[in-house]
This record gives C-alpha cells, sequence and structure tokens, in this order.
C-alpha cells in the first residue's frame, strides 16, 4: 500500500486510545499498541461555526470541519448522504401518550439507512489513507452502503454478509457488481474473518475493522443534524438502535461537542439503548449493572442488529449510565407492532431497526424510565422495504376483489 | 360532502379545459361540460420570486407559490416530498458516451418514488376542497405514497391495485393500515373501477381521477428542482418515463413557467420520452407519426409504467413534437440491464422505471436522436427495492464460502 505521507483528514489531528489515552499520528490504526483499547479521532475545532455550517450543502458535509476528511471531500464522487427529514410525530406522540416526539427518518438517505453516512466518512478518509478497496462485513444495510459508495466512487468494494441474510439486502448489494461474498456463519463469524482478511490485503478498507475510528464518526451527524433541525437546541431524550453501539457513542458525542463548542445551550439530555430481546447483550449487561458486556448468540427477526459481541458495548453502557437514561429490549412479535405503529401513525415504514427502537421507546414510557412530558426523538435507521418479511403476514389487502363496481360494493369497503 | 364554498388554492385561480379553452371556478372538477376535455390549474403567478423559493423549505412547498395549494400548507401534517438530489453522473455519462449527465434521483422520497410529490399536492387541494378520503387507482408506487400520506394526515386511505402487483408494493401499502383492495385486472380495469367509485363516493378524492388536475401539478416540482439545483438554468435534454404522461407534461410546464417568468433564461430544450416495449402506446404513435394514442394491452415487468391507455398520451406528443424531443422504447431485458448499468456506474439502484429510462436514453444516443454533447438530465423515479424480482435472477452474490481464511483464499477474491 502507498501510505499518504502526512494524511489531510481536515481537522483531525491525531488518534487517541479510549483506554489508556495514548495518542498516535493518523493513519491506518485501529488499535492502540499498549493496550488494545480501540482509538479514537481527536480534533482541532477552530474553524467550526453555525455560520460556516448553515453555508454548506444539505448533507453531512455541511459538518465536515467536526469530520476527519479532507478539506476536498465534495469534490470526490460519493453518494452525499444525510440531512434526512426531522419529522413532528404528532400522532405517534398521541399514541405513546408523549407530549412532544419527533422521528429522525434516516431511510432517507441514498441507500436507506444511517449507514451511508459512516461510509461517506469511511470512503473519504480511506482514500486520503491510501486504501484501494472499500470493504466490509454488515448485517446487510451496511453492505448496501459500501457497495453503493464504492460503485460510485468508481473503485472496488468487498463485501462480506452472512448467508441466511434478507434477499431484499442482498440483491440490493449484488447489484452495485462489486465482490460480494456470503459467509456460512452469523455475524460475529462473519467479522471474525473480515479481521482475518484486513491483516492480509494490506490496501483493502475494511470501513468497520481497521478504519473503524473514522468510519464511527460519521454517525455524529446524526447528533448534529437533530440539533440543528431543531433549531441548534438539543433534545431532553433520544432512543437510539444499537448493534454494535457505535451509533448511539457517537451521538452522544456530537451532543457533547456541539455543547462544548457553544453551538447549543448545555442543558442535561438522556441517551436511551433499544435492542431486541434475542439479540441484547448490552440491555443485559445495563439491566444487571455490569460494565462489561457477555457475548450471546443472536437469535431475533432484527438482522441488522444481530451483533452478539459489540464492539461498543462498554462505551454505551457509559453513554447511558452517565446522561441518566436506560436501555430496552423487545421481543420480535413488538418489533413487528412497532413496524406498523410507526407506519400508521406518520406513514413511515421502517426496518426491524426502527420497529425495535419504537417498541423499546414504548416499553420505556411504560416503565417511567423515559418522561413522557419532556421533548423525545427517536431514530428510524433502516427502511422496511429491506426487511418485508417481518411484516408480510400481517400487512394484508384488505380485500380482493372482481374489476366491478358490483364486487366493490359487495366486500362492504365504502 | 361539505363543500369548502370558495376554495383557498394559493396561486390558483381556476381550472381551464385543455381542449376547448372553457374556464370553471376552482373545485372537485376534473372534466369539461362542454366537451369532456381535461382540466388544467391556471395560476396568478404574481408572488412569484427567486428569493420567496430560496427562503422556503427544503422540499416541494418552497414552490408553493406555483401550486393549487392553500399558503398553510406546510402548517398539516405532510410527508415533506421533494427535494431529492441531482446527480452529476460522470461515469454514466462516460459509459454512454455523454459529455454531461446528471441523475434526478427521486428515490430519495418519503416512499421512494416521485409519487409523493403528486400526492402531496393532490392531498392539499383535496382537503381544501372538503374530501374526506384519499383515494387512487395504482400501478403500484402511488398506493404507497397515498397510504402513506394519508396515515401521516390522520385521514382515510382507500388503494385500488392489480392483484399481479409487485409483493414489495403490496407490504408497502398494507402497512400504512387504509383501505386497500387488489382486483382481478391490469391497471386499465382498475382505473375504470376508480371511476366508477369515484362517481359514487362523493366525498372520496381519487387523486389520479376526480382530483387530477391538481394533483398533475405535483410533477411541476421536479422540473423546478432540476433548473433550480443548476443553479437556475435549463438542461439542453431530459429524459422522462411514461405511464399515463402526466409527469412528462408536467416537467415541460414547469420549464416554460420558468421560463415565462424569467427564473431561467430562454433557451431551447428538448424534451425526450422512455417506454416500455411491452407497454408503448405513446411511442409507438410518436414513430408512426399520429396524434392520437391507440390503447394496449400492456406485458412488460415494468409494471410501475404498464398503464395501455394513458390519459396524457397526446399532450406527451404535444410536448415532445414541440420541443424537438423524441420518444423511444427498450425490451425487458434492456431494461434489466439499465437498472444495472445505473447501479454500477452511480450507485443508484432504481426501479425498472429507472431501467426504461435509462435504456432508452441509451438507444436515443444510439440512433442520434439525443445529443451526446449536450447537457442531459435523467430522471430516475423510483426505487430498486420495490422491483428487486427484476434483477434477481442477475444480482447475485460472487461466491458463497465457509467463515475461514483458508476458504476466501480459496475463493480467489483477494
Ligand atoms: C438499520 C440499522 N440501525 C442501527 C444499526 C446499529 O448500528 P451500530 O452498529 O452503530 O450500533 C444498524 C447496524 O447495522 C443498522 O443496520
Ligand atoms: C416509478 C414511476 N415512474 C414513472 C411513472 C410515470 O408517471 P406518469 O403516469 O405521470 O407518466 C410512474 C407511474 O406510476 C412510476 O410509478
Ligand atoms: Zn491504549
Ligand atoms: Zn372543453
Amino acid at each position: 500500500m502507498s501510505l499518504t505521507a502526512v494524511p489531510n483528514l481536515g481537522p483531525a489531528t491525531a488518534l487517541t486510545c479510549r483506554e489508556c489515552g495514548q495518542s498516535y499520528d493518523l493513519g491506518p490504526r485501529y488499535a492502540c499498541e499498549q493496550c488494545f483499547g480501540p482509538l479514537e479521532v481527536t480534533y482541532d475545532y477552530s474553524n467550526v461555526s453555525r455560520e460556516r455550517i448553515e453555508a454548506g450543502p444539505r448533507n453531512i458535509w455541511r459538518y465536515r470541519d467536526l469530520l476527519p476528511v479532507p478539506p476536498n471531500v465534495t469534490e470526490t464522487p460519493n453518494t452525499e448522504p444525510g440531512f434526512t427529514r426531522l419529522v413532528r410525530s404528532d400522532n405517534l406522540a398521541e399514541s405513546l401518550g408523549l407530549r412532544s416526539l419527533w422521528v429522525k427518518d434516516d431511510s432517507g438517505n441514498p441507500t436507506h439507512s444511517f449507514k451511508d453516512r459512516v461510509v461517506g466518512v469511511a470512503l473519504a478518509a480511506a482514500r486520503e489513507l491510501g486504501f484501494k478497496v472499500l470493504a466490509c462485513p454488515s448485517t446487510g444495510n451496511l453492505a448496501n452502503a459500501v457497495a453503493a459508495a464504492a460503485a460510485r466512487a468508481g473503485i472496488r468494494s468487498a463485501v462480506f454478509v452472512p448467508s441466511n441474510l434478507e434477499q431484499q439486502k442482498i440483491v440490493a448489494t449484488a447489484v452495485y457488481g462489486g465482490t460480494f461474498v456470503t459467509v456460512d456463519g452469523n455475524y460475529d463469524d462473519v467479522n471474525r474473518l473480515a479481521s482475518e482478511i484486513a491483516g492480509e490485503q494490506e490496501d483493502w478498507a475494511f470501513v468497520n475493522v481497521n478504519v473503524r475510528p473514522y468510519y464511527a464518526e460519521g454517525s455524529k451527524t446524526i447528533g448534529y443534524e437533530v440539533a440543528e433541525q431543531l433549531g441548534w437546541r438539543l433534545p431532553d431524550q433520544i432512543v437510539v438502535p444499537i448493534a454494535s453501539g457505535a451509533q448511539l457513542t457517537k451521538i452522544d458525542k456530537a451532543f457533547q461537542e456541539l455543547i462544548t463548542l457553544g453551538l447549543v445551550e448545555d442543558k442535561p439530555y438522556k441517551v436511551f439503548g433499544a435492542q431486541a430481546t434475542g439479540c441484547s447483550p448490552v440491555a443485559a449487561a445495563f439491566k444487571a449493572g455490569h460494565d462489561v458486556v457477555r457475548p450471546v448468540k443472536p437469535d431475533t427477526i432484527a438482522k441488522s442488529l444481530a451483533i452478539g459481541n459489540p464492539a461498543d458495548g462498554p462505551y454505551v453502557l457509559d453513554a447511558v449510565r452517565r446522561t441518566g437514561g436506560a436501555i430496552e429490549d423487545v421481543s420480535d412479535e413488538e418489533v413487528i407492532e412497532g413496524i406498523g405503529l410507526l407506519a400508521r401513525t406518520e406513514g413511515i415504514f421502517g426496518e426491524t431497526a426502527g420497529g425495535v427502537t419504537l417498541a423499546s421507546l414504548r416499553k420505556l414510557v411504560a416503565s417511567g424510565a423515559l418522561d413522557p412530558a419532556a421533548e423525545t426523538v427517536m431514530i428510524n435507521s433502516g427502511d422496511g422495504l429491506k426487511t418485508l418479511d417481518a411484516v408480510a403476514a400481517v400487512a394484508r389487502p384488505s380485500a380482493n376483489i372482481a374489476p366491478s363496481f358490483d364486487a366493490f360494493r359487495k366486500a362492504g369497503l365504502a
């Protein structure tokens, strides 16, 4: 690999170990050489201002002064994700007994999940670092996003998924024409294989493995957008789905940065997490009061969240506990109900991850963990069209009739 | 139905017959009482300016001074469609031998097709006119959009589709929980049934039947956005898919309005149409030099375009001939290739309608009808996730392996 000598990743200045604080030059690193802890990007924030952000494009690159990407990132072909709708959801709020609720609808992204954000950042950083192939292990959405972004950027992709993935996500990855491998195993097996391959193929950027410090920062943009779309202020409560846990920790990081930089008023906010009971290692640790997360074997229809050994589990526990939130988990039946409720009340068709989040929100209200009078945001991170089988049995036509008015009348639908 | 005495539809002033010019008060009318010609909305454009548009929201309502909707349209719950990406498509341009190409990617809309635009306008007008139910006959995308918009607006929907529709579009309509009827017949049968029902159920707004004059205006927003996103100027050529033909005629109307109002510089532009050969009544009429369109029985995988008796067929012929464009049609195999080419070159997964449009564009370049040196826009009006079966046979993984590095190595993918 022909490494860029001194990469220009905009405001990013270094990588720092989240465990021991050891600092490293920017480069294709992801684990601490001292303690094997995960590395995180640190910044020089001196260019950041509301004015510069508001003058930027209507996608994640308006926040480029807060992301580890080259200054010219908007000039290289990318899918231009972000700035999805923040939907005021009064019908859903009423149905849940909440005073004020917003849905951040990330199904509006180019490949219809929040993964386009993290891939956008990973692609920009990987190019600058000299990588030649954009790769990933994935539970599906990341596969779609990586294959699409690589196609548009004109580089090769190499995507690895569990072979039992939803048909929708298989086709919607293969269509982009990169290298696409199904693996007989669950996500955690695929992830392990990806780490091995990353060790051998030195010019492959596995976005969520060896480029993970850069990749993960992309999820901060959800937090920035929520704050900007609320008129530069933070909500009181936010409910976020958890797979590896990166999205949740980065939304929290975004909120903290906005406060530190004076872009929003300082105020308390609570971060809540959502998992499917069939893969709820972080919820279990939270409820048991543990600091470490015990891996599980996933068994849930929420396949996009089916990570049994979540890399950011402990940091999720930190963020949730620090802010006074909680983590809930819900059954597959509740997930299906959640998808239907979001669709019927707000006209938003989320995937199983959205069902997990909504059903968890409902349970958090019922248990009293979430304050129904406080302003709440929930993330809809993916698209119902990718997990049709979850609702196909319940989302059925009202009637099938012959093409005549008489048939219509007799069906009693008038 | 309790009709609003004098509806306030913003800049709309009257309905005018497209055939005989007879003028009518704004109301729940769609056909001329003199000659049965279709009615079209006419306006007082005096409020329109670039400044007012640019100060508006990033959705179709920024153009509300050009649409038949109440001034407070942004205050009633709607899906806030529009302002989708205009994607500079250099890879695709190169592959097609074009100098400059843009894809207007309407799969970014809330239910992932341009139909959210027309439904947004129809819903706003229907409410003001006093209708109580939002209804439609549909080839699928309209069904999704109507059911979602009605759910969010908190009103009843009643949607009618051919029973052989794609499973994706069935589930993605039923999930919103309205009245949803599959009909044993093709779209033209369903459309006929809808007209009959509209005659009996006086408070049902069939968006594309008895509210059609308002509904169709929504497609103008595609034209406005293309011009605004190009920096307030028109492209030289635009390629648009045709089902009923409304989208094509309204994009042309939008361009003409922008010129008349001085919002863009006056310049010639050409409008091109795209159909699947298995349902190409307008292409056939164009090629034969006819003014009338002879209905056909559709037989194509491009189900969203499978309207054999297109309401706006003659007006499409007018617009295409007036601007010096052409209409092409392509086989189902070409449609599938078109979907793949768009995905592999630009990372955009369009539905069959997008495949029709791209394959037609390619054929128009080959035949010399389309100038490869002129700036071209093509519309991707829908989403590949809704027509997976079209590509499922060709969009396959590269390999399936065991979860070991050895298996990876042996597969020869490094
Ligand atoms: C739709 C969706 N939502 C949420 C997540 C969770 O993301 P994270 O791994 O950052 O916790 C994923 C992960 O794949 C996902 O696909
Ligand atoms: C995806 C898609 N594109 C294009 C069209 C054509 O629209 P029109 O009927 O306005 O010609 C349709 C119609 O249903 C559609 O669903
Ligand atoms: Zn360390
Ligand atoms: Zn008339």
